[in-house]
C-alpha cells in the first residue's frame, strides 16, 4: 500500500498552532490538539470548549450571502462539538464589522440564530468592533464524562467510516475562485454545500458509544483522517470506490471528483473509526438518521493514511485528480 | 445634583452588540448584558463565560510591543471574570495574523503565557489563520454557585468604590495618537498603565461576599458605572474629589486628569457596590490586596450617574474635564 504523508504538509498558519501547543493539558482533561478541549465539569459531566475564527477572503468569498455567513460560522464549531460527540449548550460572537449595514446584520443573525435555535445553543456573550471583516465564535457544549469522541482512540482492525456525501464544497471554492474570474455562476447546489454545512451533531451523540475516535471533515478526509492516525499512532487504508462523492459532482470527471472528495476539505461531514463489530449497529444508525454512513476503509498498525483501488493497489493523487502511481508512464 | 445619561451615548458598535440580545438568558443563568456569562455546571459552581476581540488600530497602536499586546488580550478577559468574582480555568485564542514572524509571535507568546501562568489560566484550543491582524480570547472561570458579582444587584444607600488609580490609560490613549503626529513618546509609566493592565482577579473572588455589584472599568468609570445604575435600576452619586486618579497624572491640569479618570476608561480596575456595614472589611481588604480601594459615592433611589464637587455641587464633562455647570459664564 502506498502512503500519503499522515498529514498534509503543514501550513504556516498551523505551525503557529503548534507555537502555542505547550504539550499535554494539565488542567484541562483534553487540550490543544483535537476538535475541541474538554474541562471537567461536574462527576457525570464534561465541558467541551471549541473556537474557529473566519476572516473574510480566506475562509468566505466577500459576496458570500450574510444569512449563509452567519449558518456558517456557528455550523463549524458546533461540527467540532458534534466529532466530539458533545451536546450544544451556548456560544459566544466576537465581529470586526468595517461599518454598520442594517440589512446585512439582519440576515446575518437570521442564519445564525436559525441554526442555533435548531440545536438549542444559546448566545451568551459576545464584543462587537469596527475593523476588517473577520468573525470568531466559540462554542460550548456537553458530553458524559469519559464518552467524548477523542482523535487518539482507533484500534488495529476498526472499520473506517465516513458521513454524507464528499467533494461539493471545495468543487464550489474551485468554481467561485472562476467566478471572480468572470465565469459562470456556481451552482446552487455546490454553493448550498459549501455555504450551508449540516453539523452531524446527532450522529456524533449517537457514535458515543458506538465509535473509537471522530474528527470532523474540515482540512480534507485524508488530511483529518490523518490527524486520527497519527494521534493513534496507527495507519490507514482507504478504499477509493467506497468514498461517498456527492452527486452534485455526477458531471465531473471521475479522477477530479475523487481528488476533491478525498483532499478538498469544507463538507463537515464526520469521519470515524469503531469496531468490526458495531457494523451492523451502525448501519441502523446511518437509516434511523436519515443520513448515508458508508464504510470506507481499515485501521492498521504504522502510520500514515493510503488510498487503493478496486484491486487493492495503491493511488496517488496528481493534479488532475487521484490516479495510479505510475499515471505518468502511461 | 445633576445627572449625565446613565450610559455614554452608544456608539454604532455598541448597537450592534443589542442587535444581537435576544433577552433575557433561557439555558444560561445570566446572558448578553453582564461582563460575562453564566452556566451551570455542578450543584456547587457555575461557569463564566467571557469573549473579547481586540483589532489593529483600534484597540492597540499598530507598533505595540507583541508581549504587551499578548498580555492585554488576555488581561481583558480575566478582568471580565474578576468582574464576576471568578477564578479563571481556561481560555481558548483565535487570531488573524497578516503573516509569521517568528519573532514576534515569540514574545506575543510570552506576553500571554506569563498572564495566563500567574493565575492558572490554560490555553486549550485555539485557531490561526492569515487575515488583518486580529486577537479574540474566550476566558472560562467558575465561581460558587449564586455567588458570582453581577451588575443587577446595588442597592439605595450602598456605597460605590473602585480599585487602583484611575486616567492613566486613557492619558497614553491620548498622547499616543499625538506621537502619531509627531509629538514626544509616551512616558513610560502610562503606556505600561495602557498597555499592561492587571486583572483585579483577587479582588474579584474576595468580594464575592462584601459587593452587591461589580463592574470592570473598560469604557470609562462613569459609563460602567451607568451599566450598574441601568441594570440595577437606581442612580450614583459620585464626589469628584474621592476618585483616585493616577499619579502619573501628577503635572496634568486638574480638570483634564479628572476628565481622564471619569470618562477615559482601559484602565481595568473594578468598580463595585456594597452596603455600608462592609466599609470596614473592605478597607481592610484593600491593605492585604495591597490594593488602594477608594469610597467614591453612594447608591440613591432614581436613575443615571452624576458627579458632585466637595460642595455637593453638580459637575459636568466639557471638553477641558469636569467643571461646574455653568462654568462658561465665568
Amino acid at each position: 500500500m502506498n502512503r500519503t504523508p499522515p498529514t498534509r504538509a503543514l501550513g504556516e498558519f498551523e505551525l503557529i498552532g503548534r507555537f502555542f501547543d505547550r504539550g499535554p493539558a494539565r488542567r484541562a482533561a483534553l487540550g490543544i490538539g483535537d476538535d475541541a478541549a474538554l474541562l471537567p465539569a461536574s462527576a457525570d459531566h464534561e465541558r467541551v470548549v471549541t473556537t474557529d475564527m473566519l476572516v473574510a477572503g480566506r475562509h468566505f468569498f466577500d459576496d458570500v450571502e450574510p444569512a449563509s455567513l452567519g449558518h456558517k460560522a456557528l455550523a463549524v464549531n458546533l461540527s467540532d462539538l458534534a466529532a466530539m460527540g458533545a451536546s450544544p449548550e451556548a456560544f459566544t460572537l466576537a465581529v470586526a464589522l468595517p461599518g454598520v449595514d442594517e440589512t446585512w446584520l439582519a440576515a446575518f443573525a437570521r442564519g445564525l440564530f436559525a441554526l442555533a435555535d435548531a440545536h438549542g445553543c444559546e448566545l451568551v456573550g459576545g464584543d462587537t468592533t469596527r475593523g476588517p471583516l473577520c468573525i470568531s465564535i466559540t462554542a460550548i457544549g456537553r458530553v458524559p464524562t469519559g464518552c467524548a469522541l477523542r482523535r487518539d482512540g482507533a484500534q488495529p482492525g476498526d472499520d473506517v467510516w465516513v458521513s454524507g456525501a464528499l467533494g461539493a464544497a471545495a468543487a464550489a471554492v474551485l468554481l467561485g475562485d472562476r467566478v471572480a474570474s468572470g465565469g459562470a455562476p456556481t451552482p446552487g447546489a455546490l454553493a448550498e454545500r459549501l455555504d450551508r454545512p449540516q453539523p452531524r451533531l446527532a450522529l456524533g451523540i449517537e457514535l458515543r458509544h458506538l465509535a473509537s475516535a471522530a474528527i470532523d471533515v474540515s482540512d480534507g478526509l485524508l488530511a483529518d483522517l490523518g490527524h486520527v492516525a497519527e494521534r493513534s499512532r496507527l495507519a490507514m487504508r482507504i478504499e477509493a470506490g467506497a468514498v461517498p462523492i456527492d452527486g452534485a459532482l455526477a458531471d465531473w470527471p471521475d479522477a477530479e471528483a475523487l481528488r476533491l472528495a478525498l483532499t478538498g476539505g469544507d463538507d463537515y461531514e464526520l469521519a470515524f473509526t469503531a469496531p468490526v463489530e458495531n457494523r451492523h449497529a451502525i448501519g441502523a444508525l446511518g437509516s434511523r438518521l436519515s443520513l448515508p454512513l458508508s464504510r470506507i476503509g481499515t485501521v492498521l498498525p504504522g502510520d500514515g493514511v493510503g488510498v487503493v483501488d478496486s484491486h487493492g493497489l495503491p493511488l496517488a493523487p496528481d493534479r488532475r485528480g487521484f490516479d495510479h502511481f505510475a499515471a505518468d508512464e502511461h
